[in-house]
């Protein structure tokens, strides 16, 4: 099999994460943060371990203000809706995945008001249309990293920039890039960053973070046992405990911190060489074969590991089906969950197929991937 | 080590549970629900496997009525807030867990009033004082099906039965019982039951779930991506999708699946037998020892595997670390986030030692707690 799906969940996973996980399960799977046992004791550590990674991948100084999620999409409802009050008005793009545009469309009965900034066909944002889009209530701006149908490279340190001077809180959704690309967060000036543990961290399914800037009061989404002030019915009011109710996903979290220890050893450019190259080989490879239309900006240093395509007027998921059935080839065919970005593109009724690189792929993987597609375009035209 | 922390996490978990997850993560750890290639479409499956698993372990017709969450009190917090409204009532024991209180409390300013009614002493529930405290507005009866702290039993058939004949939904917490106890949402007129599943379901952390009657509209609590209409910026109207947004923990999942299959083969009856006869011996023994007090019923047909107690005015923080450090006994000490519960008890000051049993303890694991506690409590008088 040859995966080809790494954007949905980065597949297969370095050894570390696997041994770990079952060291966890097996050796220390206790209950982290409530009993002052051993065994519960090095369950706290050890996710302790995984907050300490993830500073270090995203320059943030304070452990404690990354919160454990199961998911970025939890992370972005968490951060948006834990910070916007009736009377608000949200910046964002049209590429965003439903993530993103879900819960704002969900807020809108609430009076909070969002503007989707239009990409161009391209998908590419431009900081100049968030710039004209700021209104006196804007009280976030919320983007994606790099969009996860078209693999465009959003200028968020341009973004960043801009809601600093304005004093508007910024949102960074790092699905696409949490793990490949460098994130900082002072230099990005990104007030609440959320990321998957799944993807390019590679980490588990069932993991993902959110970091919130000590400055922000951001409202808790659920309350519990959190094993600490016990005594009082009242939330905690600080983080992580504020945000993380109820016994948390101790062997997740220690894949995940064993998929960002990974990273850290080999270090985020080396990672991002690597998929670049393969995307360039796809890109490439792609654009000389007759019939096959790629979308999105086409260049390897300005999109990540995400390649759109569309053959002819050929149903996306039929073709995504004959890839897997006759070539063993697994990628991911559809909407990809962003319709507003298909809109963009013009592709909501075609969809597209999604061919996105990981870590763990090889130059034999992208040239099959090439010679499959080119026999099919074949076949059609 | 001996482990008496099973009413935090139950640990170890039955082989298969390790070994699944394992092949889960090594051989097919893609997205289920999303792509349609064959490794995402056995994650896919396996999902959809514990489902069913645990359809037949609570008597559940539709497996897509079952929410996966991240943990019980994601669960709590999703049924609570997704269903009561301003100016709705609710009535709840004085015994709950902070997974349900503090979600009622956070509720109170919103115009959601809460009625606590009292438990006697031992932390037992009369269902005629619950009858008392229903009002014309009362929208959600909530218990929990045994108390975190004594282990008490609370009378949900009873409470069922009434919450059935006034047409109140009923929820209930079956934080200590899914998977040792049985439950039948129909028998016992359950309409939210939330569960963990890395308790007596014997799956790991990071798993739970909430089991919605198809006659609620629950509100769902994060909007996303759901591989379903993915056309549309609203949520998708059916459950599970509704409610399951993003990436789910397909590896945790499937862990409990597997957790869920080894007590339906087993049987919940032989657990129950082999946890009666241990928290049996664990009385007994106790009740034995001059100095130490036992809270709760005193009695396994009244209780499940929990057992709180203090010896004389010792600190309990201090008598489970001599617990954990000189006999290598792993039990909690403290407030079990649960307040109402010690303030119902009276051991809100000096907490209790909570010793809690599960399937994997053995005979000779009580025999050494209770010569431990005898020890101590020697030492202490």
């Amino acid at each position: 099999m040859i995966y080809l799906d790494n954007a949905a969940t980065s597949f297969p996973k370095p050894e570390r994460v696997y041994t770990e996980m079952d060291k966890c399960m097996r050796d220390y799977g206790a209950n982290p943060g409530r009993s002052g046992h051993r065994l519960a004791l090095q369950a706290g550590r050890a996710i302790f371990k995984t907050r300490e990674r993830l500073c270090r991948l995203f320059n943030i100084d304070n452990p404690m203000q990354i919160v454990f999620t199961s998911n970025a999409t939890e992370s972005l409802n968490l951060g948006i809706k834990g910070l916007l009050r009736a009377g608000d008005h949200v910046v964002t793009s049209s590429m965003e995945h439903n993530s993103v545009a879900r819960p704002l469309a969900a807020l809108e009965p609430k009076g909070i008001e969002t503007t989707f900034v239009r990409c161009d066909s391209e998908g590419m944002l431009d900081p100049k249309d968030v710039k004209r889009a700021i209104k006196k209530n804007t009280s976030l701006i919320v983007v994606t990293h790099a969009s996860n149908v078209t693999g465009a490279l959003m200028p968020v340190k341009d973004i960043g920039a801009l809601a600093a001077e304005k004093g508007i809180p910024f949102m960074v959704d790092a699905a696409q890039t949490a793990g490949v690309y460098d994130i900082d967060v002072k230099e990005m000036h990104i007030d609440l960053l959320a990321f998957p543990g799944h993807k390019g961290l590679l980490g588990p399914q069932g993991t993902g973070g959110l970091f919130i800037s000590e400055e922000l009061d951001v409202m808790q989404m659920k309350e519990g046992g959190t094993g600490s002030s016990s005594e009082n019915l009242a939330q905690p009011a600080l983080a992580p405990d504020r945000y993380e109710s109820g016994t948390p996903n101790t062997v997740g979290i220690v894949g995940l911190g064993e998929g960002a220890g990974f990273i850290l050893d080999k270090g985020t450019a080396a990672v991002r060489k690597h998929e670049a190259e393969l995307t360039g080989m796809l890109l490439e490879g792609f654009g000389e074969i007759g019939g096959v239309k790629i979308y999105g900006p086409k260049d390897p240093k300005l999109q990540v590991g995400v390649v759109s395509a569309n053959i002819l007027n050929g149903d996306s998921g039929e073709i995504s089906y004959i890839l897997d059935k006759s070539y063993d080839i697994a990628t991911r065919a559809g909407l990809h969950c962003a319709p507003l970005a298909h809109r963009t593109l013009g592709t909501l009724e075609q969809g597209t197929i999604r061919f996105s690189v990981g870590l763990f792929n090889t130059r034999e993987d992208i040239m099959a991937a090439v010679k499959a597609v080119g026999e099919i375009a074949a076949e059609i035209r």
